[in-house]
């Protein structure tokens, strides 16, 4: 058996992240059997009509009972309920990891229920899209992506290196950090751009003064970005503000401050301030094309297919 | 002659919106010449290079001395100057419009220049890309957006059916509004998000706890789309922030009210408020895609031309 491949997976919830770990692992032959488990029998079903694994079971506990590495892909507020019904029946020697978007948060719920036996290994794929669900995944999804572990201390390195090589296998670079590091980079990264988004989608559609209507046909303009990332799983985001409260609160604190900063200069009319914010932040966006984290094309390709008549 | 069609064009400015519509006139053959007038040499010159007119000239007067329809397309502080400068040369019957972000501003800077013997109708495409200048232009940009006209009360119907049908072969739905009523839709669907956008970035580059590195690495996971709009021209941004100053306060001032109740849910960690609202942001998503004002492809489609490995 090559160091990347397992004998079992098990994938604890199958949504957009672990229906797309599913697709990899089979086009890459990452293992020789795949066990996919999930609370809603309707979404295990589904699964299973996508053939997306070779055995189903709505029991977490039965799923993990033959896996090597068990991926933990639920909302992370359903880590520690997960963790306390899987752990008495994990294999010996098993990883366990999980790709929750608050680190410190899952490591507090699932670490007191992992026996000695097993290596816990938390990680986080920076991967997504605003769709969730077994059908929203897809192959590609973590290429050229990161995907960060944050390993607690003592955990052993041929465990660590397997789960690495797993990532990269699907095509994510893999980095290490602190856990408290994790959750401050990614309140700036993404929770705070997807709090503002749901917070100003739900400004526009409180307006008495502007329709809905005028909203939608005139979205194109710039608020269309917005409502993208406010179309992100609700669950999964609720838990996100609930589990990483502190980093989003300071993070939050931050950008209030600088924008009524912002809001001054538009007051008084200062442009020179003006110009010299929207001026500094260009270089970021090249460098993130640079960083290969996101395309060049105008309006991020949307363009690309249209016919020219 | 068709009605859609001019003998001769003047486009004043010839950047992201003043190019596009020089290929497009080009394109579908909406008249006979072109003459292309910016403030810049270099940039004409660049002009001349590409291709993108019939005539070129440091002079706005020049340029509109022959011209049935005029076209202005510079960052909205810069309409006053312009309209003092063509005022004398305009031709009797000629149409006058601009292309700019903000109506009330811009129709106070031009409409005491205009001569009794033009047709000034001021408009505004709802369309456009992170980039600027000539090079950035392309067909279709105006395809199936809408382009929003503010006529004053008096304005001659024949001009304006010329002025609707000319937006109409570029590809655009054209509507009426009071300029008013403009300022405070643009001011939610496109200034808004846009100051927000340079906003987050700025913050994002202040941090000391989180580095740039970190920033960019990780941006896939939302913060990139901020960054696309963040990228926008400097100079154009400016102006639309001292130009449409009481609408973008306004509803700056509502954002950062609902912010602050966000803010305070997650604090106390309110779960049913958080879920609630990301929950109904979902729907004004889903009016986009289907009103198609935005692509239902996950992630904006940047995936749709990855590879399969």
């Amino acid at each position: 058996m090559t160091p990347v491949q397992f004998d079992t997976v098990a994938l604890i919830g199958i949504g957009l992240i672990g229906s797309s770990l599913a697709r990899e692992i089979r086009h890459k032959h990452l293992a020789h059997r795949i066990v996919i488990s999930t609370r809603s029998a309707e979404t295990l079903k589904r699964a299973e009509e996508l053939g997306l694994g070779d055995m189903y079971t709505l029991s977490a506990a039965d799923a993990v009972r033959e896996a090597d590495l068990v991926i933990v892909s639920v909302p992370v507020g359903a880590s520690g309920a997960v963790a306390a019904v899987i752990a008495g029946a994990l294999k010996p020697g098993a990883i366990v990891t999980d790709v929750g978007s608050t680190k410190e948060s899952v490591i507090a719920q699932m670490q007191p229920h992992m026996p000695d036996h097993v290596h816990f290994i938390p990680g986080h794929p920076i991967a997504g899209t605003e769709y969730s669900g077994p059908d929203a995944g897809f192959i590609g999804l973590f290429r050229g992506r990161w995907c960060i572990l944050t390993p607690l201390a003592g955990t052993d390195d041929t465990a660590k290196t397997r789960l690495r090589l797993f990532w990269e296998a699907v095509g994510s670079n893999v980095d290490e950090m602190d856990p408290g590091h994790h959750d401050k980079v990614l309140a700036i990264v993404s929770h705070l751009p997807h709090i503002i988004a749901y917070n100003i989608v739900g400004t526009a559609d409180d307006l008495e003064t502007v329709t809905e209507s005028d909203v939608i046909k005139y979205s194109a303009s710039g608020f269309r970005d917005f409502t993208r990332l406010a179309a992100s799983d609700p669950t999964m985001w609720r838990d996100i503000c609930l589990h990483n409260k502190t980093a989003i609160l300071e993070m939050l604190s931050r950008f209030s401050e600088d924008l009524a900063y912002l809001q001054r200069a538009i007051r008084w009319g200062d442009g020179e301030k003006l110009f010299d914010l929207f001026t500094r932040t260009r270089a970021i966006r090249r460098s993130i094309v640079e960083a290969g984290q996101d395309t060049a094309a105008p309006d991020f390709g949307r363009h690309a297919n249209d016919p020219v008549e």
